[in-house]
């Protein structure tokens, strides 16, 4: 097996592999459409069908209380690494129809883009593992590495069954480390590797001042205002640097490393391009760290939502009874969503007047992850994109979630290697979704060379 | 005419006296309710005819473009000054008509009191000052002052066209005070005059950061959080002793005197029976002034409103486009609604980072008030009060506004006497409203005290 002959092969079979992607996508495997089922069950069965034809040697439909997970496994190697590569064949409603250009289930190429509902999310991201394992059996006889595979059907769902499952089959799921190919990469052309996601903490925290609303001419000034109350506690959250003042807040983060930090620095990304992208006046945040640097690698404190008083157009002159905030962090290593919950709890109480009532709820959390870098999944795969995309692989972190990462890092106990072979500009979730080919045939070679190079 | 002879009048003619204000009492002028309209029409010309039979010798219907305004005037005297004499003959839907022990337009006496829709606001007491009126005619020959008299029918609808009538009637308005029942008194059995309300301002703040509802993950940390930095500008508001910080906002406010200070001392409240009426844990307000202080003749600072994100039960991880919240002043002599507006408005814009934009709306203001307690009206009053009482008048402020009082004040340039003679427990513009008959026999003394001692 040679690098040249995978991409011969991926040269003589490019055709058949795109019609092979058409067929995918064409099933309407919409998991949150009841109406969808008998399409979202169709679909598990393409994947176990393709699987096996691809060489795969056990390949199973497992039933959940939802839709069915796909399960396939070929270990042939006792000493080799086992690599778990997990995807989802589910896909989002398509809705709204009128904003598609062509048809959402009749995919169609235009500009060298493939066109359809889970083009990129997950099915087209899926296909190329496929297809670069189909690339290795046939130009090396065999897989250089022993292989599971989990494509499950309710990630756009919550994967409300995912966990249940993984954690009945830790056995059956055993391996080194799993695989992802579920986002994006920085930028076009630019090869990345996600080796860090932030936690969360979400809780709400409700304010109760008098027992009932009172006029506030007959009582104001003399009695609490939740509404007061609780902005004078939020803004207690943060001092006049950002910095959340929480005490022990920061006790457990883990401070970026002077190579991170670099790293960050030398990515394609201006502040200027950033605020066009949200709309801002100004970017605001810690002190002493860059934009990058405080949506990937540090923790934060936001309100996301308030409620309380009159709502409504105009003027009512009400002191409420009560105010509510939704407010949530986001956690990096090694902070823990339940001990941050409990500081910040303890925190508003100490800081909220003795003339209110204070409720305090946490809804969920999730534990932030970063993956080492010197981990060998995770250099196999920089080497694989270096190679397929003739460019340096970056490494990036996300500002965000993502469960399935989190259900894989504490069950099965290892590392989750997040490949991203898409666009930002996929537009998942939305119509006109798609897939650039150019990123389908790298991928197809990222595939092939990431299980090679292990 | 003695006091003697009036009070003789009034026990010949208690039962007669009962009976005709059931009779006012039976029609349901309710001006909310456009079904009543020819009940509302009906109340006017009992007014009226009421108003004839006592001896006035003008009597006038006045049409608007909402409900018609009884004018009456009796003016013999040129060297006597002139009182005006305001109420109101509509009265508050009855609903929820299940609550009610007897029937709203049906007025049933129950342990001394009359229970009817309108029995304490504002029938019972405009009654009190027809007989208060009749008393004087009778007992005297001659009403010994110049009256005139305006029973409005839109008060419980915001009086939409009394000041547009008031501004057009100017002439025929001329007076030297005005004198309105339409409140409580300070507690049962002490005879109160309210001399001093609050002004308001009220606006309406908007802090908007991103131009979009953005992922708290993917952006938490690196831009401006309209409802963090919305809660900030607020906390800013107030210093940690509860005084407003807005530049300017104390510097037009009349001090307390200090014997306004010993008056609302020896008052009869404590505040752990205002805590009890309000139900929270503790007072909070300004440093430095009692609960009455506050709430009477200090400038205050509230939310009435707060808004922004997500609202709904449970977790959305949104970093929200923009947050909105109501705040209003509460204002004393001599503040002025509109610079208190403009001082806001600076302030406000001042205090926020240059990651937002701020807009900034007013809705609307009214003057605060003071009547002087050495004014003659004012004076005769106590005097009244005392003697029907046979107890020591009170000095009482409001926190609230009174929209008919700056109304008065500023088209006719006189003061308004508030008498109250109502109780704080009369459930008005509630299931039960009830008007004690103690109080509305001592208010027929009252009345005919006042207008004899002026």
């Amino acid at each position: 097996m040679t690098e040249q002959a995978i991409e011969t092969y991926l040269n003589e079979n490019k055709d058949r592999f795109l019609e092979e992607l058409k067929d995918f996508l064409r099933i309407p495997s919409v998991s949150a459409d009841p109406s969808h089922d008998g399409d979202t069950k169709r679909c598990a069965k393409w994947v176990r069908d393709h699987l096996l034809s691809l060489g795969m040697e056990t390949v199973e439909i497992h039933e959940t209380d939802g839709h069915p997970i796909v399960y396939a496994a070929h270990c042939k190697h006792d000493d080799k690494p086992t690599v778990l590569l997990y995807g989802h064949y589910d896909v989002q409603p398509p809705d709204p129809l009128e904003l598609w250009h062509s048809q959402p289930f009749d995919p169609t190429v235009r500009d060298g883009k493939i066109f359809a509902r889970g083009a990129t999310d997950d099915k087209g991201q899926v296909f190329a593992h496929f297809k670069g394992i189909e690339s290795l059996f046939k130009t090396n006889g065999e897989l250089p590495i022993n292989l599971k595979i989990v494509i499950e059907g309710e990630e756009e769902v919550g994967s409300a069954n995912l966990e249940r499952w993984v954690s009945e089959h830790v056995d059956l799921l055993e391996c080194d480390s799993v695989v992802i190919s579920d986002s994006s990469m920085f930028a076009p052309g630019v090869p990345s590797i996600t080796y860090g996601l932030r936690g969360l903490m979400y809780c709400e925290v409700t304010v109760i001042g008098p027992s009932h609303d009172l006029h506030s001419g007959l009582y104001g000034g003399a009695v609490p205002n939740p509404i007061n109350v609780l902005s004078g506690m939020i803004a207690k959250l943060h001092d006049e640097n950002g910095h959340v003042t929480i005490p022990g807040f920061y006790d457990r983060v883990r401070e970026l490393e002077a190579e991170e930090r670099a790293a960050f620095a030398s990515l394609p990304i201006t502040d200027e391009e950033f605020l066009e992208e949200v709309g801002a006046a100004n970017t605001q945040g810690e002190e002493g760290f860059s934009t990058l640097e405080r949506v990937w690698a540090r923790p934060t404190l936001d309100c996301n939502g308030i409620f309380g008083g009159f709502m409504g157009k105009g003027a009512k002159t009400v002191i409420p009874s009560q105010a509510t905030a939704k407010i949530s962090c986001r956690l990096v290593p090694d902070q823990d969503p339940e001990e941050v919950a409990k500081q910040m709890e303890e925190y508003l109480r100490e800081v909220a007047p003795d003339s209110v009532k204070v409720e305090f709820t946490v809804f969920h959390g999730g534990k932030p992850i970063v993956v080492s870098r010197d981990n060998p999944t995770v250099q196999a795969a920089c080497r694989a994109l270096q190679k397929s995309w003739d460019a340096e692989t970056v490494f990036i972190r996300s500002g965000g979630s993502i469960p399935v990462v989190a259900t894989f890092t504490e069950l099965l106990e290892v590392p989750c290697v997040l490949v991203g072979l898409g666009l930002s500009d996929d537009r998942l979730h939305s119509p006109n979704e798609k897939f650039d080919l150019d990123n389908f045939f790298h991928g197809i070679l990222t595939s092939a060379y990431l299980y090679a190079e292990l």
